[in-house]
C-alpha cells in the first residue's frame, strides 16, 4: 500500500522540478519561496513569481495538511469522519502577453480516517488551459498531448476526464466554459478505475510531469507575438471571468477557505489585474467573438 | 396594509431621482438604461454609468421580480413556500479617484406566499462605504448622517444596524471588514421592530433618500484631490477585496445567481479594474497601513 509520505514527497519533488524549469523558461524573474505552517496541522511551500519576462503572476504551490475536518467540509463530502490528510501541487500562471494562455494544473491526494472506520482515500487533479484568444492549432496540440498522457494509463481516461473538465470548468451564470478545458478527475481509486493504487499514483505523477512540456509548447509561438492595448484590455476582461470561476465555483478554493488554509496561497490563482466592463459585446467576426464561440462544452479537439 | 405595487413604484421613483441627481453630480457621462425581463417573472431597469467625470463605473438598478422560489433559496430561507415577490433598488459606485470611496446602498422588500399559508414579508437594506483610504472625518460624518436618519424612526436602529453591517460586510478569510461599514438590516417586520409596516416603509425610503446627500458630501472634498499612480494601484488592490466579498459572501449576489437574474445587473457591482498582488504588505506608518488598521469591527464612529 502506498504511504502518504511517499506521495507527499514525490509531489514536492514535482513542484521543485517545475519551478526550476519555469524559472529557466521565464528568464526574467525568480520565484519567491514562502514556507508556511497551518495552525490545525501541516503546512506547505508556496513559490510565487511576479513580473517575470513571460509570467505576470504565477504560483506553484505544494502543501501537505492534516487535522480535523470542518463541519462544512464533512457535510459536502457526506461523511462523519473526523481526520483528514491532503497533499497536492497546484499551479496557476497568468502571462503578460494576452496571446499566451492562462494555465492551471493540480495533482492531489486526500484521505480521511474516522472512529474505527476504514480509511477513505483518493487521487484527484487535472490540467486545463484558458486562452484569452483561442488559437485552434494550439488547443488541438494541448488536448492531443494530454490525451496521450492519459492513454498511457487507460484509453478510457481522456474521454471521461475531458468531459469532466468541460462540466467542472463551467461558469454557469455566464453560460460559458472557463477556457478550452483539458482534463479533470477526482476520487480515483482502484474501484473507480480498475487499476492499482500504484498505477493511479503513476498517472497522477505523469499529469504533473506533463505540465512543463505542455506549457513550453503553448508559449513557444505566442510569447513574442505583438499585442495591442485593446488586446491587453480584453485579457483583463477574460481574467475577470477566471476570478469569478475561482471565487464562486472552484472546489479547491472553497476547501481552502473552509479549512483556514493560508489565504495568500489559496488565492495566488487570482489575476494580477482584471476588469469588469458592463455588458460588453464582442464585435461580430472579431477575434474576441471567435474566442467566445469556442468557450463551450463538448468540442472534440483531438478529432477522435 | 401596504400593497407590493405601491412599494415597487415608490422604489422606482427613488431610483429615478437618484439617477437624475447623480448625473448632475458626475457631469461627465450619462447613465445608460436597459429594461429587462426575467424569464421566470418580472424584470427591472438597470442604469449604468461608465467613464464619467467622477464615477469610473456605477450602477443604480431597480427590479421587481416574482415567480417560484428555487430549491436552494427555499433551503437557505428554511421555508417550503413556493411563490415569491422581491423588489428593490441597488447601487454600487466605483469612482476614478482613489480618495473617493466606493459606496453601496440597497433597499428591498420581499414576500413569499405558499399553499394556504399566510404571507411572509419583510424589508431589508442598508448603506455602507468602502474607502480605498479611510479619511476619519468623512467616516464620522457619514456615520452621523445615517445615525440621524435611523434615529428619526427608532433610536435603537442605528446601534443595532451598525453592528449588523460590521458583521455582514466582513471578509472572513482576510480578517478585515469591507470598509467602514454603515448600516445593514433585514427581515424588518412590525414584530421585529415594534413599528408599523407604514413606518418601516417610511424608514426604508428615508435610507434610499439619504444616498444622494451622503455621497455628495463624501465626494466634495475628495473628487479633485491629486492622486499618484501608486495610490491608483492601491485602489485596484482594495477593489479586489470588494470583488472577493461580493462573489464569496454577498447574499444579494448569491440570490441573483440562484434565481437566474440578469447577470450584468447582478454583477454591475464588480470593479472596472482590480488587482491581486501576492502577499502585499503595506509599509509601516503609510496611509495604506493606517487604512488597514481601520478595517475592523466595532469602531465607534459617532462617539455615542
Amino acid at each position: 500500500m502506498l504511504d502518504k509520505n511517499t506521495i507527499a514527497n514525490d509531489f514536492k519533488a514535482i513542484q521543485h522540478d517545475i519551478v526550476e524549469k519555469l524559472t529557466a523558461l521565464d528568464g526574467g524573474a525568480l520565484f519567491e519561496t514562502e514556507i508556511w505552517e497551518r495552525p490545525g496541522g501541516g503546512g506547505g511551500e508556496s513559490k510565487v513569481i511576479q513580473n517575470g519576462a513571460l509570467i505576470e503572476k504565477g504560483g506553484v504551490n505544494f502543501s501537505a495538511v492534516y487535522g480535523k475536518l470542518p463541519d462544512a467540509v464533512k457535510k459536502s463530502f457526506k461523511t462523519d469522519q473526523e481526520d483528514f490528510f491532503a497533499t497536492g501541487v497546484s499551479i496557476v500562471l497568468h502571462p503578460h502577453n494576452p496571446w499566451v494562455p492562462i494555465i492551471h494544473m493540480n495533482i492531489r491526494y486526500f484521505e480521511m480516517q474516522g472512529n474505527g472506520n476504514e480509511t477513505l482515500r483518493w487521487f484527484g487533479g487535472g490540467i486545463d488551459v484558458t486562452p484569452h484568444y483561442v488559437i485552434e492549432d494550439d488547443a488541438k496540440g494541448f488536448h492531443q498531448f494530454i490525451k496521450n498522457t492519459c492513454d498511457r494509463s487507460d484509453p478510457n481516461f481522456y474521454p471521461k476526464f475531458k468531459t469532466w473538465a468541460d462540466d467542472y470548468f463551467y461558469i454557469k451564470h455566464r453560460e460559458e466554459t472557463r477556457g478550452i478545458g483539458g482534463i479533470f478527475y477526482d476520487r480515483l481509486t482502484p474501484e473507480s478505475t480498475g487499476i492499482s493504487w500504484e498505477q493511479i499514483f503513476e498517472f497522477s505523477k505523469n499529469v504533473g510531469n506533463s505540465f512543463v512540456p505542455i506549457y513550453t509548447q503553448l508559449v513557444k509561438n505566442t510569447r513574442e507575438k505583438h499585442f495591442t492595448l485593446e488586446e491587453k484590455q480584453w485579457q483583463f476582461q477574460r481574467r475577470s471571468r477566471y476570478a469569478e470561476f475561482n471565487l464562486v465555483y472552484d472546489s479547491g478554493t472553497k476547501f481552502g477557505l473552509q479549512t483556514d488554509g493560508r489565504i495568500e496561497s489559496i488565492l495566488m490563482s487570482m489575476p494580477p489585474m482584471a476588469s469588469w466592463v458592463y455588458d460588453y459585446k464582442a464585435l461580430p467576426d472579431s477575434a474576441e467573438a471567435k474566442t467566445m464561440a469556442l468557450l463551450k462544452k463538448g468540442i472534440d479537439w483531438t478529432g477522435s
